[in-house]
This record gives C-alpha cells, sequence and structure tokens, in this order.
C-alpha cells in the first residue's frame, strides 16, 4: 500500500491533535447515514442508541493521547475502552478502538503510514496482550468460541486468562495473528492495514460531506469484504447475504433503506465494516480532510 | 436558585472529567432532536452541517480543560472558541460555549452550583474582557450593533476594542452585566444561571433517551422565553412569533415537524435557547446523569 505523497510533508496537517482526530473519526462514523445494520443518526436499537456512541467517543480520548504519547499499545487502548465503557449501552465502539490505537500511536510518531501503524503494531509486548485481555472485563464484546485447544487464550476470560498468555509469551502482535483469519480487525492489524488506508483515499477523493463520503465508503466496503461480526454473530451464509444485497444497492436493484431497517429488524450488524470506516476517517483527518 | 441535595455529596459523581461533560454536553444538544430551527440529527443547513458541530465539540476540548484547572475564563473560552472554529461551517457552538466556561470553571472547584458559577463570573477580570474580545477573532459571530455611546465596545472590532476596554477597565463580567438585557447567555452570566439550572432539573428529573428530554427542554423553554438571537438576527416580533408557536406545539395545536421547517426554510435559529440546553445538559451530567 504506497502512500499519499502529502502524507510525507513534514509537520501536522491538521491543527487538531491525533488524540481528536481519532475521537472525531469515531463521532463521524456514527453519523454517517445511511450505514446499514449499524446505528446512525438516523437509526439505533432501544438498548444502543447514538447518544451512547457520543458519550463513548467523548470517554475515549485519555486513551488515544496516551497511544500519541507512546504508552504501550495494549494500556493506552484498555485505558480508551475504560473510558468508552462509561456510558450504559454496552460496547459501542470496541473494534474501532481497537482498529485505531496503533493508527494513533502511529500518528503521535509523524505522517500516518502503513508502515508506521505495522511498526507500532510489531512493537507490542506480552504486557500489551495482557493489557487487551484486560480490556474484555470492562465491556460484554460479542466474541466467537475460541478454536479448539485455545480455550485457556478465550478473550472473554479477561484477566483469568493472563497467566496463559504470561507462560506462553505471547505478545499482542501474535493475539492478532491468530485472529487475523476470522476478524476483521485483526486482519487489518496483521496485513498493514490495507482496507483502512484504501477506505482513507476514498473518503479524501470524495466529494460533499464527510458523513455522506463515508456512508458511501462504507456500503463500497461492504459490497466487497464479508463482515466478520457478522459472521461471529450470525453466520457465513447471512455474511454473504448482506454482502450480496450490498453489491445489489449499488448497482440501484435494491433500496438502502429497506436494507438498512431489514438489517437493524433482523439484528444483523455489519459492525466490522463500520469500524473500518471509522478507521478510514482518521488516516483522512490526519492527512488534512476538512470537516 | 437551592441546589439538588445529592450535588453536595463530595467526590464526583461521574468518572467523566469536567471538560468531557462539557463536551458531551455540547454533543448531546446537537444531537437531540426534534429541535425546531437548530441543526440537529436531522436537520441542518447546506453550509452549517451536523458534522461540523462533532467537529466543533471535539475542537473545544483544551479550552475546556484550562476553565476546569483554574485558568482565566477569558483566555480559556478564547482557547475554547480558536478549538471550536476548526472546521469549515463557521459559528457552531460559541454561545453555548461562552455559557459552559464559567459551569465549568466552578465543576472545577467542585459541584457545580449557581453561587460557584457566578463566583467565577465575579473573578473576571480586565484580561478576560480582552481575551473574549479576541474569541471573535477566531470566528464570525452575528451580533447586534451596540448600543449608542458603545460603538468604541462593539465586539465585531475583536482585537482593536482592547484599548478602550482597557482604559475603561472593564472585565468581562462588567461587559456581561451591559448585555444582559439583550443576550440570554449574557443574561445567564448575570442572573446566577436560572434557566440554565432549571433545566438541569427538568433534563435530570425526565425519562427515556438523555436526547430526547433535552429536546422536550428546549421546546418547553421556547414556549416561555423569547430567544435573544432570534431577536439579534430577526427581530422582536419574529422572536414573539417563535414562543407562540412552541406554545401552540406543547398544546398539540401544531407539528412540531411543520414548525421545525418553517423556521428553517425562513433562517429563523433559536440558537440562545439551544446553548442553554447544553448549559443544562452539562449541570444534569455533572450531578450524575447518566447517558
Amino acid at each position: 500500500m504506497s502512500e499519499e505523497p502529502d502524507s510525507e510533508a513534514g509537520g501536522r496537517v491538521t491543527a487538531r491533535t491525533t488524540a481528536q482526530n481519532a475521537q472525531l473519526a469515531l463521532l463521524l462514523e456514527v453519523a454517517s447515514t445511511p450505514k446499514p445494520g449499524n446505528v446512525d443518526r438516523e437509526r439505533e436499537y432501544p438498548e444502543l442508541r447514538f447518544e451512547q456512541f457520543l458519550a463513548g467517543a467523548v470517554g475515549t480520548h485519555a486513551g488515544f493521547e496516551a497511544a500519541a504519547d507512546g504508552e504501550g499499545l495494549g494500556a493506552a487502548f484498555e485505558r480508551a475502552i475504560a473510558g468508552m465503557s462509561n456510558q450504559t449501552g454496552g460496547n459501542t465502539q470496541f473494534g474501532a478502538v481497537l482498529l485505531l490505537t496503533p493508527l494513533v500511536a502511529a500518528g503521535g510518531r509523524g505522517a500516518v503510514t502503513p508502515e508506521r501503524a505495522t511498526a507500532a503494531v510489531e512493537s507490542t509486548g506480552v504486557e500489551d496482550a495482557v493489557a487487551f485481555y484486560r480490556a474484555f472485563e470492562h465491556v460484554d464484546v460479542a466474541v466467537r468460541e475460541p478454536p479448539e485447544g485455545m480455550e485457556r487464550f478465550d478473550v472473554r476470560r479477561g484477566g483469568e486468562a493472563v497467566p496463559a498468555i504470561r507462560e506462553q509469551g505471547l505478545t499482542l502482535a501474535d493475539l492478532m495473528e491468530r485472529s487475523a483469519s476470522r476478524d476483521g480487525i485483526a486482519a487489518e492489524w496483521t496485513r498493514g492495514f490495507g482496507w483502512t488506508f484504501e477506505l482513507a483515499r476514498v473518503i479524501a477523493g470524495g466529494e460533499g460531506p464527510v458523513t455522506e463520503r463515508a456512508a458511501a465508503a462504507y456500503l463500497a466496503l461492504l459490497s466487497r469484504e464479508l463482515d466478520t461480526f457478522v459472521i461471529t454473530q450470525h453466520d457465513r451464509e447471512t455474511a454473504y447475504e448482506v454482502r450480496r444485497r450490498a453489491n445489489a444497492v449499488l448497482h440501484d436493484e435494491e433500496s438502502v433503506y429497506r436494507f438498512a431497517e431489514d438489517l437493524v429488524d433482523r439484528g444483523i450488524n455489519p459492525g466490522t465494516t463500520a469500524d473500518i470506516v471509522a478507521g478510514g476517517l482518521f488516516v483522512a483527518l490526519e492527512r488534512g480532510l476538512q470537516v
């Protein structure tokens, strides 16, 4: 994934701090509409509301600041999740914050590039893995059963899995590597953040309100990649259906509003796709996207 | 204005910092819908969009932190406005930030009470007034012609008015006192923040999503007080019309959506009422309102 030339210019191209751009990316993501299957400005679930995403985004700030300041990725992530969880909706932005943390660390060191973000991932150690597990104690996150033989590393065990992590000497990068085949965020961490930077280009190259560009980028990604959160919460078949119908919407064969309503009715939430949009928004903001 | 008993309990009742509660109050305010005549989650102007309010709120953080940390109200306000202005929509939350600044200063010292906020106002000096004028250089704010004999103190002159301010030895509290009869925010600063704390009680005592309670509080205030921003931008007659129709909506004699559309079509923006809702949300959050 090559970089935009202007991302190499010295100095910051935005008056916001890196942590503020991350926070704004979360806010713009949830404000983008229509984003079928996800909470957005016009759609919410009775128990998971738009306003809880606002509170979640506000709460992440100290964690993102820590990541930008060079604190370990795991500790910074745990702090952001603790802050995010200070609202009554539960898991609002766990995946997006996980995706953003190494990107924010990269932004704290210079222009955000896939190389810098990957370097942040590769610098993680066992303590980052431990903090990552502890983050699951702050909020309920939907995850799949661990693969056979991996029960000791089930993230749902939270801090209880820590002795096994330490014993094996697993880093956070190791954990992501092991999950990359079945989790879209782990895949981004492990494979150079390809979709994130691709969406940043799409969003930066678009026209009109940022939230409309982000909604279009969401639909484009939904039509190309299976959403791993849908696979986790439902099954592969449902993920295929979502991808097929996103394509139908893009080809004007289905109404985006009907699609959105059907997904909400059935509780189908392509959350990983939305998380990657948040990542793309952050990179675009860091590169000077105006709101 | 008496305080809620629980606001006297020692220690903070919220895990968010005071500055974060102020930022969240701005976000919840703009997310509250329907709020006839103001940008909200479902209504925006082509040149003043919802997403610009999100960016504005993110930008205020350092200024609110300064206010909570005891920096002078004027300097903290100017910093918040400089940050708020880092988006392309222009004046998104000038009035709300002005109202929030002494409340945030109060929150930095203990439980937010009218007495503490008034003490913050009364502690202002000439340098606070100077910084207040400088804040107008960051963003275009709609204000009325100054009264006769007050031309030298026209806020639209920004920093150019500073020599006159210094010469007269005017404090920021003095300036607010002089504007209280024609500006609803100045009136709050000068008269114990009566409406702000009243709305905090209404919002805290309500049920359901916070943004619905805030929208109801907005309509209730609109039906009782003339909006001074409407008087500034239009005239007193228009402000009377808005109040009368807000009453009609409350008595089911007019649809809130028709009212909202008509105000947007005619560019009538009861911005002061929305600002006071933001103040009420902040006080309620500081007192433990859950989102």
